[in-house]
């Protein structure tokens, strides 16, 4: 007891704060890719906990529902790809091609799918409806601020707004479109040609 | 046997011809309405036969498996939107914001979220998948067949097919933002503005 327990519990408390967010970590990443993989109807927390090499039961103690760890699991990786988007372009004035490009190419990877697991699935679920929601409305605001930066766009002409909208809506269905094929092929002559007009409507 | 027999199965082959017809549309709209309200894991073809009023039996007969039927069911009621949105503008050289109003439209609707189930079940279950790739890329193409006619779009230009395919991406990512949310107004926004940008671009 006193000092030197006090101390010794603080230095036992640093790394298991750290093994615990790196086990959260692992959880989320391992929720993404098995929605992504396996779908709804196959993605549990068993599962999840199993891929991430964690207990089942320290799993739940980080997300008691099944709802509560997909939701969490497409938001982090929601916010690491937002962050690693900036990161492409730390500078501003980027080539707009270039940041279309990107943008697009946030709906065609793991995230994309798992995103659209969950989202169809919670077309069909009420439990899962209200959570999915909401957090999509909260990933799409904050790409749609990505975009509106990444692009220079002066929301405050008339139009800009709704033609980064649009923009944002064309990537989200160039993800469907590569759900079952490889669309890469196309989706570059696609990006090319709505960059150049994207270039042209905003000046 | 003879004249006066060939005769009676004349007559009554032609309602029975007329009854199987009627049962087999049918079974294709109560497959639509099921896929797009339950999903693929609720849509089986006794629960679809039971919506049409129809005996399992009948339905087998018509369809042999699952994957016979929802397809089918896809791809037919693709093919009356097709035809609808055809007669819309009989005329030709049509106010293109109409025009691209009724394409987003074709998205919006049960049939998207029908064969929005079907291409995410798809994505997981190697026995749908070469099917459903086919049926996409069939309706895909005939879609593009459409818009390029209706919106009087001359691909022979360079960029406008891409333009053109980049407009039915846009109207695909904007059912998805329909999927769990009423997105009526921004999309008409939405809309409106690219209606505009296209107008420009398709001189």
């Amino acid at each position: 007891m006193g000092g030197v327990s006090t101390a010794g519990d603080r230095v036992d408390r640093v790394p298991k704060q750290d093994r615990s967010r790196v086990t959260r970590q692992r959880l989320l990443e391992a929720a993404v890719a098995c929605l992504a993989e396996h779908g709804w109807a196959g993605s549990t927390v068993s599962v999840v906990a199993e891929r991430a090499g964690v207990s089942r039961g320290a799993a739940q103690h980080h997300f008691p529902t099944r709802e509560d760890l997909f939701t969490a699991a497409v938001e982090y990786v929601a916010e690491e790809r937002s962050l690693a988007l900036r990161a492409l372009f730390p500078e501003g004035g980027a080539d707009r091609h270039a940041v279309v490009a990107a943008l697009v190419d946030l709906y065609t990877g793991p995230l994309f799918r798992a995103a659209l697991h969950l989202w169809v699935a919670a077309s069909d679920e009420e439990q899962l409806r209200p959570r999915v929601t909401e957090l999509e409305a909260r990933v799409g605001r904050e790409t749609h601020r990505i975009a509106v930066d990444l692009l220079d766009a002066d929301e405050s002409r008339p139009g800009v707004r709704e033609t980064v909208q649009g923009l944002l809506d064309m990537a989200r269905g160039l993800g469907l479109a590569n759900l079952l094929t490889d669309d890469t092929g196309r989706r570059a002559r696609v990006v090319a040609q709505w960059a150049r007009l994207l270039d042209e409507a905003l000046g």
